[in-house]
């Protein structure tokens, strides 16, 4: 299982935004859109072994699940529009229990500390950081968690929690990505086995 | 300098299209709005030594070029209002000629053949193939093209074009990826001058 956490600093936590202002109005929703579509999409498939957490301004979490996923749609707008639908569904989530909005699509009242927490106890966190060991020289761990910022760094908080976290500190390459295009390399890492396997 | 040429078979060639349904009316120009930020985004900055063609419908083409861009935004609502500027300007174009249409978008009336062939004037044409080398075991091209497809297979005739312009024929590991995916794992493999800079 590879799991990406995403935080959304200035995401909407309830549902009266517009589909058409996603970089503006919506808190740049359209970051996070661009992470749910890099874990999740290949050319023919939808990664099954994924699972997703958006921490929408760390007070709501939307999880997505690989293997229960329907209607997701590789565009910003069609998956801002399951993010929409998931904050609706919002009331039914009662303390840290979640609330199904559609298939493989859950909401809960969680903010970033008790989902990280509950990502590390079934996986290996793995932290981003520009000086972190070459990706290349580490060996893919079986269960990788991912944990990344939208446009915002991580604030001082959310990178102690990380910082305390994380098994492993590495780096992409020489250069600093989106958080959706690191997704995109780390899976790429993940499928051919630390760049060995083609 | 990295050119990367993306075909959009469905794409539309006049800008009546609307923004609100880019993945269904507009011809799945979703997916080359990704394309465009893919090759363009570092975190803090802009890759100012790209180039984008995008090819729509064989017809027309909408080149970007990093060095002299200005109001590219990441999400898709704003690049493909971008390329519906520059169909609105299609008719200052005269033959292979191209019309400016706003700071680094420039449009013309050529379909893939003469855009393939200008690229490759400057360029080491990269095809990605299931069935071709290892792309880590491949010495990095100083000017790479590389040449991708939308949601389509390259139709017969574009398959028969690149086969014959292309250098390398390479693999990006074992799983079939999106255009824009394929896109960032291609900067990540230059970045790190085959996996080996960090």
């Amino acid at each position: 299982m590879r799991q990406f956490i995403v935080l959304g600093h200035d995401a909407p936590t309830t549902p009266d935004f517009s589909l058409d202002d996603l970089a503006g109005g919506a808190g740049r929703l359209d970051v996070l859109c661009r992470c749910v579509n890099s874990a999740f999409f290949l050319s023919h498939a939808i990664r099954e072994d994924v699972r997703v957490f958006l921490v929408l301004s760390d007070s709501v979490t939307v999880r997505f699940e690989g293997s229960e996923l329907r209607r997701l749609n590789p565009d910003e707008r069609s998956t801002a529009a399951l993010i929409r639908g998931a904050l609706e569904e919002k009331g039914e989530a009662i303390g840290h229990m979640e609330a199904e909005s559609s298939p493989g699509v859950h909401v809960s009242k969680r903010g970033f500390e008790p989902v990280l927490a509950e990502a590390a106890r079934g996986g290996t966190v793995v932290q981003l950081h520009e000086e972190g060991d070459p990706v290349v020289a580490v060996e893919p761990p079986e269960n990788p968690v991912f944990v990344l910022s939208d446009h915002h760094d991580f604030g001082d908080e959310e990178a102690s929690l990380l910082a305390e976290a994380a098994d492993r500190r590495v780096r992409l390459g020489p250069e600093l990505l989106h958080a959706d295009h690191a997704i995109t390399v780390a899976h790429n890492y993940l499928d051919t086995d630390g760049f060995e396997r083609y």
